[in-house]
């Protein structure tokens, strides 16, 4: 049985689940960062998804990436399986921008998450579970 | 036409073309680091892929894993999109052991490559080119 990893539990607002991947929310105002979470037990790396399991992923990240984009903007996608610390299998899909915090650097581990206002929360929330439903649907 | 850029073109070493990426080798033997490139000009999202070339990347990228796997067994595979100082679309595959330098940070931007001495060097770049020519065949 799939069950959510405590940390990526507590770290995160929940989106919506795509045919594979629970969508995620990363609650650090400073970049807008999306977590995509095979529900697959024990997945740690993606050698550990099938090659439907995988076509599925690709699909779904892609998907993630375009909804950022239309959304966000960026300057730049930050896409990233890394799992040093939590081992679940799950991909960081991060809007970047050239006056970000962190830029250039990657964002992990630099800076300590500044959680979102919650009305400011509700919103990108919002925004996020309307883009993901609509484009679910094509 | 494909020109792959300068700074990963200093920083690497050539192990083999695939039907769609260049694979190279990160000379720093900090870490195994291997480097895919998809030869497609001008890309550097994921979604500048068509769907045709995000297949083919797939399957070059989990071959890559598992090659990986087999000849130095990682404690963790991190695997990353980036590109906030290289906009050339590419893609690190990085051989992760939770005894390296950085761990279990990311390897990014935190400690100066220390290239492999000459002959270490030779040792890891026939390995992978042995490597990924008989799994190519598959």
């Amino acid at each position: 049985m799939f069950e959510l990893d405590a940390r990526l539990n507590n770290d995160t607002v929940f989106i919506t689940d795509l045919p594979l991947c629970r969508v995620l929310l990363m609650n650090d105002s400073q970049f807008p960062w999306v977590i995509l979470v095979p529900r697959v037990a024990g997945a740690t790396e993606f050698t550990d998804l099938d090659e439907k399991q995988m076509t599925q992923y690709t699909f779904e990240s892609l998907l993630c990436s375009e909804i950022l984009s239309v959304l966000y903007k960026p300057d730049k996608m930050n896409i990233a399986a890394l799992g040093n610390i939590v081992k679940q299998l799950h991909i960081h899909h991060v809007v970047r921008f050239d006056c970000d915090v962190a830029w250039p650097a990657p964002v992990w581990g630099r800076q300590p998450a500044v959680p979102y206002e919650p009305a400011i929360l509700d919103e990108h929330v919002s925004r996020l579970k309307q883009a993901f439903s609509t484009k679910e649907k094509i």
